[in-house]
């Protein structure tokens, strides 16, 4: 058991608060002769890294991942890959503003840890969240990184799908065009109305929620089992502990208490290839907790950021009644930058579940019968 | 790591297929001294035992729960308490009605487990569910009757919110009716809308979606931690490996998403009790991973059964295409029977943690300050 | 974490104390397709019975195994075999002698748990040694009986090669008469030795301890892992939670203490089959905790039986001092029914292994190198 | 489940290889509030630091450890103290030697891992051992040092009471010498004896194996649990798993093999203190699986380092028949710096068990009766 750690046999441990010297993971269980390098990983840490628009916080952190152990040249090619041993990473921060913490460090922030954090354990970085910040997401995209190598030919992607009461046409998804805007959104009509909308958030000195949606490509049928191993169970649990998430969806989620036996069917025919075809993915590519092979597909929500300008009621550690508002540099829609975190977990528990169905059967799949 | 259990210090394990002799689980972790008899678990079995009114499966179980090991009599008293070893629980089979199962001993049942099941493990005990039915979460019933004990004050009640369009008016809530409609419904103007539209869907075969809402009362603050060791993490991983859950909301869950960081700021006063007061619950009472005192309040979406007499396409293991319907005995809202089983994912959760903490802080409180 | 489970991915959960109704267990991780039956449990069951010889206890239980899930009848041969669902298995406790146990009630038998037990749990069924009676053990052998499976010409075979001051002669041993004679004796020599010496320590009401070795012959190379996950020291693991074990060693064991570097080292030459051959076999089987391909040995102590006829000082619940003495059905040498025990152990320590390994590396082998 | 962790609540997973960059870790479960720096953990780390007398290798690494994560200054007092969240460690390799690896690239050394390793793997950092090296038990000195912290009153000592043929007089055991001779010797008038021995194996470029003593008191009663969660369970695999490791002994060890029941008992009396009194301690502090209060006794046989001078019979990654001497530094006894491994092994495997412990029993001790 950890608090600290995800995954079970594709394991990830991390370590570091928001304005310590570094940050850093450990990455267990992960097969050898897996090309790896430190751009490798630093391409999904970038899509990350805050301050690339005005929609993020101006932060700046080079994010810059060195790999510590678990690599070595392969005896021929020379080319650097993974070894099967423990992969440590390192990112040491850089931009740790010196500045008076005083309003946080005594009043408890609404929305966020401070209260509960300290009735637990009594003592806390409170600089910049510590352990709570977001800034720990970076590791859980690095480790990400790794996971998509794990299995092969998976590609997962990540969008944004509603920003406050903007919510995406799905008829104009598009993922050609996801890097190049700054919300991660799929439809192009959209960007503008985004931009427009976060920018009176981020004047006000307001926040706003989101939804993301994460879909996985290239998942091979028979990942999960039934009951408590779950491939679904583990990417919402993976879902769920990023910072600020308050749900989660498979497939038609919430809407499938909507719907009839007959509509959510997932029907199944012969396809021109002579494999399983199935004619919708109501279920999101996980039924009764094993991958069917299809897309997978989660959403999630993400609470607004609860730093903001207007001064909330709160206490203090001494039990004063007081006014807060919390200046500083922080994420107008906090979920934007969960895009490629939420990709990351999605990545992670695919990988688990991939290591943990070769083990039991030995990656053997029995369609069709005998 | 282990596909049958859940839970890391308060640990369940589970083994049984719905046609075979027996299911059974093993409690681990429990604390010694509890007072437990077979009646405690029984009560909180027989809530969610079929046949009890034309809305749930015909089959007729009795459920009768034996304790096999863990409990002895006080040294003094002479009552029944846990001694702090493993506790195994076992219910007898009964209705195991002799049928005949070819139709969906080959062809795959869309909206089932069954086509997943059979490319991964090549074999499957195809009768009634084997052990995709949702006849195992009767062990998860009877391990959150004894997770209810681990945990002093705790109270852990569930409803059901929403049966395919019809959703209750919250305004009307009275957790006194719940146990005596067969809807778990807390809205009294709701249980007659509930009862016609369920007449509907089971005369024509068919099945309807539903949402639970499980609200945990008594729940300490200071349960959970940061990063992957959150209280809601686990709560929705427990609530997702239910049978047919799609989606799982902690607090305002999706709803979240629409709010500004004002509005779903829980504002903090100090009460009358010389306690902190929180004057909203838009986080469900989970911040960070760590619970703040306040009630915890979860809710998880339920797909229609699958199960449905009106026929669907699909193939069958030989890769044949073919048409498949469902006779037999079925729950035409198998959310209805979810709502025992959600307490008791949430009850289990919150023991989990309880122990958890315990051991980490020793439940030292830090509140106030110093 | 569970206090009543052992292994990753083959994992055993037991329960039950020694009086109780029944004691059973639940494997969990076993692959799909692996024919099993309750009389290929049974065989090893009654290898480790009670009563089989005037050197064991009297105690008369049938252990009769009980397949209550995981198996199904094979979609083509009809032959039965694991489905890769939790197996659940259950014996029956039919000799519960009605008995006063007053005196073990309340006062604690020195070598028991009694004293450690109570001290930390409060409670206890003290009648036949509750959660801590060798009875337990057999639910570790019916796992090891599956376990035996799980590994492609796996073989493992156990001995005992010490009983108090008589050690066999390695120059003798033979595999054949192991399970002739009531000491699972490699040593035909031997065998009257021990019978003459353990008819005095039975008469006198005494006990004494022995040495049980562990051979496992069939393991592939290259399972365990460097640093924490290695082979050895889940063997040690496993072994050490046996009942009464004191001591466990791999290969040389402690008699490395006297070798030098020229000595321990097991040279390596290319074997005429062109496959790797060690010259000797000082490290049993696994280096820096990997699995060479040699056999894998191990040897564990186990001490005296605690319950003897001659009174010893002891102090009771209420903190007093009394004598104790311990009458009853006992074995004089509670190390010859370990052997099976240790068989089945060390079988489950390599078939977890064997399905880590599957899982990282998928199984392959890479050798020679290229 | 981890390759590379080890404890469940007090959790250590480590990373790096000999020659990489740096090695590090990761404490997880650590309680809040304890105070820590890292002078502590250096204190530990210089105690197993090689290059300190002519009998270790004479790499000179100065093992200087920063503590990255999870301590800040009490909120009162200032003094640096533990937070509850994950401690990262790091070590950065200073003596990195450049040198000419070809001998040990392709040819696998005797009673190294090198042969199963690359059977596995396929691929290895072969630098001075890469993963396998000694080098990583610097940080379980380093999590030692903390896990002392967790358990109040607990000190942790070893000694080194064999090398080779000869063994200490444990009539004059002392541990006020044993930091101040290179043997970790508690008996004055075998330093001597020790030092002419292994001054005579260095010169010869052999080497030699070892036996430790770690003894550990004030550990409280009442940790560790029947079955598979016992301490001495842990405490066996804690040690096994330590490089060269061959065999693990609790109390009396091996030696009870030889004993009789009347021999062993450990018998009770009532101290003068009104508390329970053992009159011998044959069972090392452990009983059943948990611990009674008495110094917890246990021992370790560590093989000859496998680099010698002498060339040994071995084979290359491509099958060819060869000859390899490991020239280089190395320790002629590694078991000396054994000693502070195995202490913290020790110490690691108490401070889990504490904190299993607390969580099922809240740590209440329940003697004397009710």
């Amino acid at each position: 058991m950890s608090h600290n750690s995800f995954g079970h046999l594709f394991r990830v441990t991390t370590f570091g608060e928001s304005h310590g010297p570094a940050i850093g993971c450990v990455v267990d269980g992960c097969p050898p002769g897996l090309p790896l390098t430190e751009a490798d990983i630093q391409h999904d840490l970038d899509r990350r890294k805050p301050g690339q628009s005005r929609f993020t916080t101006q932060r700046r952190e080079a994010d810059e991942v060195k790999i510590l152990s678990g690599v070595f040249p392969h005896p021929e090619s020379g080319e650097q890959i993974t070894t099967g041993t423990s992969i440590g990473l390192l990112i040491e921060n850089t931009d740790q503003r010196s500045k008076d913490y005083g309003d946080i460090k005594d009043k408890y922030r609404p929305g966020h840890a401070d209260f509960a954090y300290d009735v637990k354990y009594g003592v806390r970085d409170y600089r910049g969240g510590g352990r709570s910040s977001a800034r720990e997401t970076a590791m859980r995209v690095a480790a990400g990184a790794i996971a998509r190598k794990v299995v092969p030919g998976l590609v997962v992607r990540g969008a944004v799908v509603q920003i406050g009461p903007h919510r995406i046409n799905r008829a104009n998804w598009d993922w050609s065009i996801i890097n190049d805007n700054p919300f991660f959104c799929p439809d192009a009509a959209m960007v503008d109305v985004f931009a427009a909308y976060l920018d009176g958030v981020r004047k006000s000195g307001s926040s706003i929620g989101a939804v993301i949606e994460v879909v996985a490509e290239g998942v091979p049928a028979g990942l999960g089992a039934p009951v408590y191993g779950k491939l679904d169970t583990d990417i919402a649990a993976n879902l769920m502990s990023i910072n600020a998430v308050k749900g989660v969806e498979i497939g038609d989620g919430f809407a499938a208490a909507e719907l009839t036996g007959e509509q959510n069917a997932d029907e199944l025919r012969m396809g021109n290839d002579g494999r399983p075809l199935f004619l919708s993915n109501h279920a999101g590519g996980v039924v009764g907790g094993i991958s069917t092979g299809q897309a997978v597909i989660a959403r999630f929500a993400v609470k607004p950021t609860s730093s903001i300008l207007t001064p909330r009621q709160t206490i203090d550690r001494a039990g004063h009644e007081a006014d807060i508002l919390t200046r500083g540099r922080h994420d107008p829609c906090v979920g934007l930058r969960a895009v490629p975190v939420g990709e990351a977990m999605v990545a992670c528990a695919i990988a688990d579940h991939y290591l943990r169905d070769r083990a039991q059967t030995g990656g053997v799949r029995h369609w069709p019968g005998a």
